[in-house]
């Protein structure tokens, strides 16, 4: 028997384009966007991906190219794969796909990263009003370890994982997230009460043909232009999963996601070094190019069997994951409590977004005790292996959330003396 | 030199009724409120407690005690303590007062408790909207392991800790809270926008004398009134910490306080066997009376140097934690995701309750698979170890949530058969 | 239902001697001891136990009293209990006694316990040619945490677990231990030569009526007397269990005990607070009183069914254990080796005794650079959550052994400076 | 500023013999064969590697070639480096050498490993007159897991690492080595007393030039005979590390290596997907190709201040190790038992590698039970991430040793059933 190599089923050469990959990359979610390969149940095969940017990020001290970034663009994903079974019949909707995370990391000769946190005009972050402007760190990987010349005396073994992986959505599906984001949208700022110290971000990414890329279609035809302008963007994680950004989906972890359209049309991208619970910076975990050595297996009627759609139609699912037995093990944390008490010291009603905003501004003015400016500690927090929490959501009127950080990632300590 | 057996400062008799103990009790939140005893800095002593309602709730099958249970007399506590250095000064005003959780568990001779969901017109859960009725499942403990009639072919070690662990706010603190959460009621909620599923809760518990206990204080007179009426209801956490509800704060872990008052006031209460992150069903940890034994730290001026008012007084800070090296260690996860669109399928901009209400659903949805029903899974899903998490809180629209169960805790095979 | 308070069933007064107790102890292994209580299958019951040395050790700076102790004393044990099932009838010989330990800790009010090496003429330790003092340490608990007066610097949780547990042998395997222990002494040093670095040491503690305790049996008696000069000595574990050391066998362990004589007679003892692999100072755990909360299982014609005698009997088994989850979480290790060559330079056979010997005797000189003398290191390293390994045990000539020791247990920085 | 790519220093080519490579390979230990290569203090370089037996163990289900295997070939190791500081002056004697490993794994397109046991005849294994004859398992793997086509039913993840890692001994180290490895051959199996059981395989292997490979010296030539009868075999971890298959020491870990000539001459090899502690089968890790990503630091005079001689020279030192955060995290251990009795009853005193022996033997009768045969698990035991400790080794005459294995590495059930 021959020995399980991977095959390579999308290659990249970080040297070129996105546009210019042998295997043509895409950047938004839609049924008709085709194949480029073909994946057999049960085979290993790699797929290697650009960074989500595309190769946009430099490796320099300037965060010009964060602040001129072409927001249109992210994230390229390799893809579509058409998932099929031993005999060649591909899978159906209505079944489910189970991803194993076989293997993952950089691309060898391409072992760097960055952060970056954007301009609040070109999308911003989670505490944009807060720190309104560019900001990036790079970050060299030593095997396992990374490390930032902007953010010295900071060393943490990297969490690898995809931030997207996911099955293409059915034009039912894609009609409800395109219908569902424009009324958002439309609503305005006006409309939010609660959150709205959160508010001074774009409220969705809606589609445009700007920037698109549509893998194997021709650009400038008349389908190009009508998918174009139907796709969905691909910054929220959704019923195909897609961004979820879950940072504990590495090595050794599964992935259960609902087929929509025949062939599963799986696509993964955004691959992170390392990433923070909630990713606050926004271009905010460790972003990388890399590759995936993924295993497939199709579950005939899995979606009706394992997923209870909470919504007005079946498709409002979501997808199961199983977290693997391998992560950075620490021993001592340190935790950031926030309630749902905004900056102003206005009220919220069990708001967990609102009480995590307090907890990670919490933990930035801590942490610039030690000699860190707070937009370092503010890039640290969202690629750093820290964990966010919802610890309570019921004792009205305060959600209590929380942000643990693993003191053994700082070269000082950095506790309280007592 | 003697053994350090630690010195006990508040018996309780669970034979008895809270206002019956030896030493008093008291549910509210006030300054005046005075301390029931001295500790000194450095010293191990011991605080013992009733359960947070006061042994309202009965070790049987009818959840009727749930039902009509007074909803303006938890969470029963034990203090106020007043902490005194070496020389015998107290903690003042600007200090952090370090709390060490030494050990800690269910009282000798009480080993059980209950986890229970409200009518949704007594409070509810946070799935109140879907689960409306009163629930109740006992636990029975093994040492470190609880098990339930109510909900067979489970049993978990328990993560035991506080649910609340706080300092006594000073009159201005105090002023703010009620201030801040009147304006929240008074509003109303035709307010809310964003989170509107959720609002089928009271918004705030005001103060209130009804059930008002107040320790020390002799009832009846014009000054127990007066504070009566004044005093924060202990739900919600707060800036003096509190009710935080955070489940990984056990034995070896540590809590820095603000201290508000002279001698800090410090009280505790709300034991819980087990809690999951959340505790969404409300009352909904594994609730028990217990003890804890505590050492405390001064540390003078303590406010000023690591913490950083968020918000417009110097009084808006929380407290810091340091979570201990002790918990059960699990290798395998089931993952539950939720994204801000609610079961209406309405959009919600970076929402994490809503997302995180999603996931919840999710979980009771697959889990009622293998022969529980969905109030089981609630119930279950409030007060094991699974960990709720802040996974993106930037990708607009959609924050991501995710619920991880542990799989150990079923006595059956509870993943996805590939 | 009435909570699970566990039934105690023996009580121990620690200001009483050994045979002085209430439930009379015993501190042999024989199989005419009679039961001191019946416990019944599926109960949950509590043993509390005096330390091994019953009290002869005090708690000062003095190691006269480790100096003088009898050797003949330890380990005073608690039981024989009697095992039944629902319908009460007992364990039979070759069934499987399963013991899980649900909960366990120091005894109320006697919260510490000691460490020590003996003097090489009265038993001496592991590293008696190097160390052939006898030393004292004495350990204050607060809560988890140990810390000493005479090893400052240094704290670390407890892995609390008991160091006997077993059952009572048959005549048979009594009469098998007596004859195969009696010839290696008989044989004598001389006739080892694999080992002789170690043999510094008398090489096993053949019966004596000299300070035995028999529980209920009377002193005086012709029944006594017989019992007294058969009983074996409690120094090894051997076939039933017995001082087995396994320093994770804490809260949420099984043991799965072979059943000899009806009833099972199921003794407990020598309480650890915490021990390192090896326990290599000898009376070298943290040893303390403390107590044990136990629920026994019948497993009927287990023995058979599970155990396989690896020798020339049926009674040449040993037991099985499962370990919990729940242990301290360390996350940085720093790990001497030993090979099988000895101080001398001469080369040994793949003897993993000499390799870990080495090893010990490396992290001894490493970490007396820190401020410590070599004795100190020695106790610490008997007694602090360090794990021995066997590494390599093929590669002859050289069997390798590894001691790795978690460095959060000191206050200072032990590494290496790169 | 350059991503940091590892500098490839060591390539190989799979398809070619040890012989045949590009950079040349050596399988001896000895002062004077001459770096292959400089590699700075501070950079981050890659080297390859054979498999341990240069790919004399075919990828198919028959163990001819493990029972003809050439035992004077093993192992084949990449190097020796010589490691200079930044101003090129290279390690000394004296010096600590600091090795870290940032990163390994299989090497691509070679995923794939063997566990073997030898013929009693050609070298055994620990149990090899239980298991006198060769056996194979192919393993494959899939990422972090491997499975295996022999072993049907397990499936774990490896915690991959070095099996050696060592710098050369000086001239006087390796007269050391041969004196005392060659009296002990030289002495016969009748000097051993104690461990006799153990005894029937060869003691040590001896310098011989049969088979040995000298990197880049030219073989024919009258050096090349010289050192060819003076070189170490490789087999044996000693004092420069070498074969120390510390299981754990994985990605992130740290070695600090004394060195003994200058250049400290630094060899690396015998790559394991992953092992279990002892390695009992001897050929008994996952053996496979591989590679590694090291950095190197040089301590000056760190000899004299990390390391103390255990032994009558300087030399007589061992390595100190660092492990690293990031191993599988298994919840649930079946543990298994070894006194120092052995199989025909017999009693040794303290002798740990008969209890481990004993214990090793438990494992495999209990495991047999469970569809494998006896051969299966020894195999297994050999090469999975159990562990094994040496619980007791004061209580005279019984060491006690265990063996721990993680329940989830099965697809089935092998608890005891309750």
């Amino acid at each position: 028997m021959a020995p399980l190599t991977p095959r390579l089923v999308v290659p990249i050469d970080v040297k070129k384009q996105p546009w210019e990959q042998e295997v043509p990359l895409h950047n938004r979610w839609h049924p008709d966007i085709p194949p480029v390969a073909d994946v057999t149940q049960g085979e290993l095969f790699r797929v290697e991906m650009v960074d989500c940017t595309g190769g946009q990020v430099r490796d320099d001290d300037s965060a010009d190219d964060i602040k001129s970034l072409d927001f249109a663009s992210p994230h390229y994903l390799s893809g579509p794969l058409r998932v099929v079974d031993a005999e060649g019949v591909p899978a159906s909707p209505g079944d489910l796909l189970a991803v194993e995370i076989c293997n993952l990391g950089p691309l060898p000769g391409d072992e760097w990263g960055y952060t970056g946190t954007f301009e609040r005009e070109h999308g911003g972050g989670f505490l944009t009003d807060h720190f309104p402007s560019a900001r990036k760190a790079i970050w060299y990987f030593e095997g396992i370890y990374a490390h930032s010349p902007q953010i010295p005396g900071v060393r943490f073994p990297g969490l690898t994982h995809p931030g997207i992986v996911g099955t293409a959505p059915s034009a039912e599906l894609l009609n409800i997230w395109n219908q569902r984001e424009r009324e958002l949208v439309e609503a305005g700022h006006e409309s939010l009460k609660l959150c709205q110290v959160l508010h001074q971000r774009p409220l969705a990414s809606l589609p445009t043909s700007h920037n698109c890329l549509l893998g194997k279609m021709q650009e400038g035809t008349a389908e190009w232009e009508k998918i174009a302008n139907e796709a969905a963007r691909t910054i929220p994680g959704r019923e195909n999963g897609g961004n979820c950004d879950i940072k504990n989906l590495s090595r050794g972890s599964k992935v259960y996601l609902p087929v929509f359209v025949e062939g599963a049309n799986l696509s993964t991208g955004d691959m992170h070094f390392s990433q923070g619970d909630g990713e606050v910076s926004f271009c905010g975990a460790i972003e990388m190019s890399g590759f995936l050595e993924l295993k497939c297996e199709i579950i005939r009627g899995g979606m009706k069997e394992y997923l209870t759609p909470i919504g007005p139609t079946p498709l409002h699912v979501n997808p199961i994951f199983e977290i693997g037995p391998v992560e950075p093990r620490f021993s001592e944390w340190l935790v950031f409590e926030g309630i749902s008490v905004d900056e102003s010291g206005k009220q919220h009603f069990l708001d967990a977004s609102v009480a995590y905003k307090r907890a990670v501004l919490n933990a930035i003015e801590y942490l610039s005790r030690f000699g860190y400016s707070k937009e370092q500690v503010y890039i640290l927090l969202s690629c750093c292996p820290c964990e966010g929490r919802i610890s309570g959501i019921v004792d009205a009127p305060n959600a209590v959330a929380t942000l643990a950080i693993p003191t053994a990632i700082f070269d000082q300590l950095v506790d309280i003396c007592v």
